[in-house]
C-alpha cells in the first residue's frame, strides 16, 4: 500500500504501463506550467475532486475546461511533483484505476483516479486529490510518535501530568485557543482530536456536563442506524467486540474515554452565549458561559459543530399555548417510560418519528404518527447488505477494504454522477423488501424513493432529512400497532391534534419529529443574522430535489471548508463524514494557524438563505 | 494468515514439502494414539511448550521421553486433529519454522513449530501449542460481533443501559460472581476483559478510588520502561499517536477509560479482607469492605492479580523507631517535591531506586545512594533496539509482526533454553555502552550481567528484580551528583542510617527501595500461612541462579496456572505478560465456569515456600 512502484518495471501496453504513461504524462504538463495540456487528458465528461490540496478548499470541476480553469489558477502556486501510484494500477470493466501519492510546494497528498478509452487514447475520467499533510507539520504518529518519557537527569524537568495541568490552568485565561469549536458531540470531539494531534491550540465547548452527554440524553431506545464499520473515529477504532449499531449510552461512554485518551481540550458546562468578528485584528471575541461563570474567548478560527441535525424545527401551531398535555420537539423528548397508557401524537414520519413511535408502543403507549409528506424506508439490513456492504462491513475489511481506503473510494465518486451509482442499488433493496413495501403501501403509508429513485443517501446528503432506515418501527405501522393519520397540522386543542382535513387525534402527548433547520440558523443566534445570511444555507447539493433547490453547487454547502464569513467553519455531518471531512478541516485550520497561504479557489456565491 | 495451505499443492522435497510431511506424520500418530511415534518425531533435545491445549496446564516437557509422558497421559482425552500450516513453512539456518491451526475435542488452537534435521529426517526441535477458544464459547468478535440493537418491535425491549444497571446492582448483592479477579490494575482489568468477553461472570476488585489509581499513585517522574509495542492490553490497542513510554498518569486515564468502554464489572475502593474456600461446596468466601461497608462474596474462582510487584518488602532494622525522618518503601514514596534541600537516602541500586534517586536530584535534594549487592544496568535506547527490536518495535509492526505474532514467537523458544538467545544480545549491548560502563565502575558502582551474562529479561523472569533499565539516572551515579555507599544497613540513628561497615549517612529522609517478596505473601494475608505454604514460591523458573532456587521448574511457579490450592489463581507480570498470559487463564476460567472437564498435566511440586 504504501510503496512506490518503479514506473520502469511494468510492460508497455498493460492498463498499469498506459496509467504509468498517463500519469507521467500528466506530471510533465503540471510542471510545465501547461494547463490546458493537463486539461487535454481529461476525457469529455470528468470531474476532478480536491480535497484542500490545489484549492484550499473543497471543490469539484468538471470537464477540460473545469479542470483547465483551476490549474490555471491553483497551478503555479500549488507547485504539484512526484505522483506515483502507491499499488499497481488495475482495469475492470474498461476502467482503470490507481491509487497515488503526490506532493506540493507545502504537503503531500493521496489521490484516485479512473482512467477511461477516449478518442483511442486514455483519459481521466474521476480525479481526486486530497492533502495529507503539511510539510514540516507531519503528525506524530507510528515512527514519528512522542518518546513519552525524556531521558536523562533533568532539575526542570516537568512531568506529562504537570503540563496537562498547567496548559488547563491557562487555556482561555492567559493563553487564547486559536480555534474554537463550538459544540462537542462526535463532531467537535474527533475535529477536536485531529487538531490536537497536528498541534493547533483549540479548544472544544459544549452546554452538557460531560462528553456523550449528547447521546445519553435522547430517547433511550436509540442506537446508532449506521454500523460499526462506517462510525469509526479518528485514529482510535471501536475494538472488534464493538457491536454492530451501538446503543447511544455506549457510544456516549465511548465519546467521554475518547476525549480524554486523546488529550482534547475540552470544556463541558460551557455555552457559547454571543460571537463577533473583527476584520482589523482578525479575532473572533466570543462570550461564553462555563458553569454558570461568564468569560471571553479571541480566537482566531471559530468552528460550528452543534450538528446539522442540532437546532431543532418547531412548528408554531394555533393552541399550541391551550394545549394540556406535554409538547416537545424529537431532540427534547425524554422518552417513553411516562406515557405508557397515554395517547401519544408524534408529528412526522422519518427516523426520530419512528423510533419514538416504536419505543412508545413498547411502552403500551396509544401512538399516531402523522404522515406530513411521503417518507423514504428502508430496512436496516438491506441497505447494510447492499447499500454499505462493499466498503463498510466486516467483508470489506476482510478484503482489505480499510476505513481510510472506504472513506476515499467513497469521497472519489462526484456527487453529481453518485446517483447513477445509488439508483440500482436501491431498485435492489425495493426487489428484495417488495413484500415489506406492499404492506406498508397498503396499511396507507406514502412512499418514496428520492425524487430519482436513487434513495437514502442521495436524501441524506441533498436534504439530510425525509427518510426511515427500519429497524422495526415500520413493522408497527404496517400492521396498525402504531395509528397513521395523514396532513399537516392546523391547530390544538387542550386535548388534541387537529389535522387540515378536520381530523382530531386526542393527545396526552405531542412529538414534534420535524426536523432540524439549516446549520446557518446557528450562526444567527451566536453572531447575527447578517452573518446568516452572508454566508447562507448549510448542507445539501444544489440538486434541485425537494428542499435542495438549485443552481447545482457540485459539494455540500458550507460543509468543511470555507464560507463568504471569514474564519467561520461548518463541521458536522455522520460519523463517517466527521472522521473523514476532520482531516480537511483541521488541515486548513492548520496552514492558517502556522501561516501557511491559503488562497481559496472556486469559493462558491450564496444562493439560498436557510 | 488465515487460509489454510493445501497440503497436496508443494512439491515433495522442499522444506515446505517436508515440514507438511512431518505435521502429517505427526498427526496421524496422535490420531492413532501412538504416543511413542509421535515422540520419535521430536529430536533428542527438544521441547514442547502447551499453552492450555493439551494439558490445562502452561507446562513444558523435554525430549521425546518428556513428550511420550505428556501424550500418554493426555492424547485420548484431547483429541487432538485437523493440524495444517496457516503460512508457508519458511526454512532460514537450517531450522524450518511453522505456523500452524489445530482442533481438539473441546477447543481450536494455534502452535509454531521449528523442525531441524537429525539423523536424516526432520525433527521437531520445539513445539509451542495454545488453546485459543473453546467450541460453543467462541468470543463475539469481527463477524460474530453482537448486533447491538434489537430490531423488531418488542414491548419487553431493555435497554443496554438498563441491562448494565440491573447487572451492577445484582452483581454481589443477588448473583454471585463465578470468578473473583482481587487487584484492579492492568493484570486485572486485562484479565477481567478477557473474562467479560467469554462471558465469564466475574467481577474485579481493587482498594483504590477508581481505576488506573494504582499507577497515578507512584512516583511522579514515573513512565513505563518497556515501550508501546510491548504494552498493548487485549482487545483493544494503543493509538498510533501513543507515546513510546507513556507517563503514569496517562496510563492510569487509558485503563480507567479502558475498564469503562470494556464493560469490566470492577468495583473501586473495596479490599478484600479475608477468604477460606470449602472443598465440600467449591466455593470461597471472601469478606470484602466495599466503600467501608462489608459484604461477603462466594466466588466459585479466586485469582490474586494484586502484582508480582504489589507486596513491598520492608526490612526490619534496629533505630526505626528513633529515626525522626520519613522513612517509606519505594511503593510509598510520595515523589520528590518535599524534599528539596534535604538529605535523602535510598536504600537499594534497582529501578525504584535510581528512578527516586533521580527525581529527588533534580528537585535538589542531597542523595546517596546505598548499594547492597551488584545491579544489572541497560541502557533503555540499547535495550530497545537490540532487546525488543524484532519482536515489538514500528520495525516489527511494519514488517508483519504483529503483536498477536509477536507474543507466539516469543512464546515459543523454551526457557531452558532462551537465555542462549538472549547472551548475545547482551554481550552486543555490553559493547555498544562500553564507555557508559566504565564510568559506572570507575565510580564504584558494582556491575552484573546476571549470572550466565543473559542480561535483563532472564533476571526478570528468574526473580523479577537486580536490573535498572536506565533512562538517565544513571549517569547521575556515573558522575558523582548521586552519591553512593555500598553494604548493608546497620541500623539507623535518629538522624542518620548507620552501614555495617560503620559509614554513617546523614538523613532527613530514608526510602527502602528494597523490593516486593513473593505473590504468596498475599494469599498468606488473605487466606492463611497454612494455604499460603502449600502453593509455595510464586515467580521464577527454578534457574539455580540468585533469588530463583532450583530444581528446574520449566515454567513460571504458579502463574496462570492451576495451584496446589484448588481454584486459586495467580495472575500478573508486566503489560506483555498480562496480555497474553491472561488469554490462558481466562480460557481456563471459562473451562471451568461451563463444566468442560480439565485435568491438568505436570501440575509442580512445591519446592520452596516463598
Amino acid at each position: 500500500m504504501t510503496q512506490t512502484l518503479d514506473r520502469e518495471t511494468a510492460g508497455t501496453d498493460g492498463p498499469e504501463a498506459r496509467a504509468q504513461a498517463w500519469l507521467r504524462d500528466f506530471e510533465d504538463a503540471l510542471v510545465a506550467g501547461d494547463a490546458g495540456r493537463a486539461a487535454s487528458m481529461f476525457a469529455a465528461t470528468s470531474f476532478w475532486r480536491d480535497l484542500v490540496s490545489f484549492t484550499w478548499n473543497i471543490t469539484t470541476v468538471e470537464n477540460p475546461a473545469g479542470v483547465r480553469d483551476l490549474l490555471e489558477e491553483t497551478l503555479a502556486r500549488t507547485g504539484p511533483h512526484d505522483f506515483a501510484f502507491e499499488e499497481e494500477p488495475a482495469e475492470a470493466d474498461g476502467v482503470t484505476t490507481g491509487w497515488f501519492t503526490f506532493e506540493t510546494a507545502v504537503g503531500r497528498g493521496r489521490g484516485l483516479l479512473r482512467l477511461v478509452e477516449e478518442d483511442g487514447s486514455l483519459k481521466a475520467w474521476t480525479f481526486l486529490t486530497t492533502l495529507v499533510e503539511l510539510k514540516g507539520h507531519e503528525e506524530a504518529r507510528g515512527a514519528a510518535r512522542p518518546k513519552g518519557v525524556e531521558h536523562g537527569a533533568n532539575k526542570h524537568r516537568t512531568t506529562w501530568l504537570e503540563r496537562r495541568e498547567q496548559e488547563e490552568a491557562e487555556l482561555g485565561v492567559s493563553v487564547q485557543p486559536s480555534v474554537l469549536v463550538v459544540g462537542g458531540g462526535q463532531g467537535g470531539i474527533g475535529l477536536g482530536a485531529r487538531l490536537r494531534q497536528l498541534g493547533v491550540p483549540a479548544l472544544v465547548i459544549d452546554k452538557h456536563a460531560r462528553p456523550g452527554d449528547q447521546w445519553r440524553g435522547r430517547y433511550k431506545s436509540l442506537c446508532l442506524h449506521d454500523p460499526v464499520w462506517y462510525d469509526h473515529l479518528p485514529y482510535l477504532k471501536f475494538p472488534d467486540n464493538w457491536p454492530v449499531f451501538a446503543p447511544k449510552d455506549k457510544i456516549g461512554d465511548w465519546l467521554e474515554s475518547y476525549t480524554r485518551v486523546m488529550e482534547i481540550p475540552y470544556w463541558s458546562s460551557t455555552e457559547a452565549k454571543s460571537a463577533s468578528y473583527s476584520e482589523e485584528t482578525g479575532e473572533w471575541t466570543v462570550q461564553v458561559e462555563r458553569e454558570g461563570k461568564p468569560l471571553t474567548l479571541r480566537p482566531q478560527q471559530l468552528v460550528l459543530a452543534t450538528g446539522m441535525s442540532g437546532k431543532a424545527n418547531v412548528p408554531e401551531l394555533p393552541g399550541q399555548d391551550v394545549f394540556t398535555g406535554d409538547q416537545h420537539h424529537s431532540s427534547a423528548h425524554p422518552g417513553p417510560d411516562p406515557y405508557a397508557g397515554k395517547r401519544a401524537v408524534v408529528i412526522g414520519s422519518n427516523n426520530s418519528a419512528f423510533d419514538i413511535c416504536g419505543a412508545l408502543w413498547e411502552h403500551d403507549a396509544d401512538v399516531t404518527m402523522v404522515q406530513r409528506s411521503s417518507t423514504h424506508i428502508v430496512r436496516s439490513d438491506s441497505l447494510m447488505e447492499i447499500g454499505l456492504g462493499d466498503l463498510y462491513s466486516e467483508r470489506a475489511v476482510a478484503s482489505g477494504v480499510t476505513t481510510e481506503k472506504a472513506d476515499l473510494i467513497f469521497a472519489s465518486v462526484p456527487y453529481r454522477i453518485l446517483h447513477e451509482f445509488q439508483i440500482p442499488l436501491y431498485d435492489r433493496m425495493r426487489e428484495k423488501d417488495a413484500d415489506f413495501y406492499d404492506r406498508l403501501e397498503k396499511a396507507g403509508f406514502e412512499l418514496d424513493w428520492g425524487a430519482d429513485g436513487s434513495g437514502l443517501f442521495m436524501k441524506y446528503l441533498r436534504r439530510g432529512s425525509g427518510y426511515y432506515i427500519d429497524v422495526g418501527s415500520a413493522e408497527l405501522v404496517a400492521d396498525g400497532q402504531v395509528k397513521l393519520a395523514h396532513g399537516q397540522v392546523d391547530h390544538l386543542t387542550e386535548t388534541s391534534v387537529v389535522l387540515a382535513d378536520g381530523t382530531e387525534l386526542p393527545a396526552d402527548v405531542v412529538v414534534y419529529a420535524t426536523g432540524y433547520g439549516s446549520m446557518n440558523g446557528w450562526a444567527a443566534d451566536l453572531i447575527n443574522q447578517e452573518v446568516a445570511d452572508k454566508v447562507g444555507k448549510v448542507w445539501g447539493l444544489g440538486s434541485d430535489t425537494p428542499k435542495d433547490p438549485g443552481p447545482w453547487e457540485g459539494e455540500q454547502r458550507n460543509m468543511w471548508k470555507p464560507t463568504q464569513q471569514q474564519a467561520l467553519w461548518f463541521h458536522g455531518g455522520n460519523l463517517h463524514q466527521s472522521r473523514h471531512y476532520s482531516q480537511f478541516l483541521a488541515l486548513q485550520l492548520k496552514a492558517r494557524s502556522v501561516g501557511i497561504e491559503t488562497p481559496v479557489y472556486g469559493l462558491p456565491e450564496v444562493h439560498h438563505l436557510r
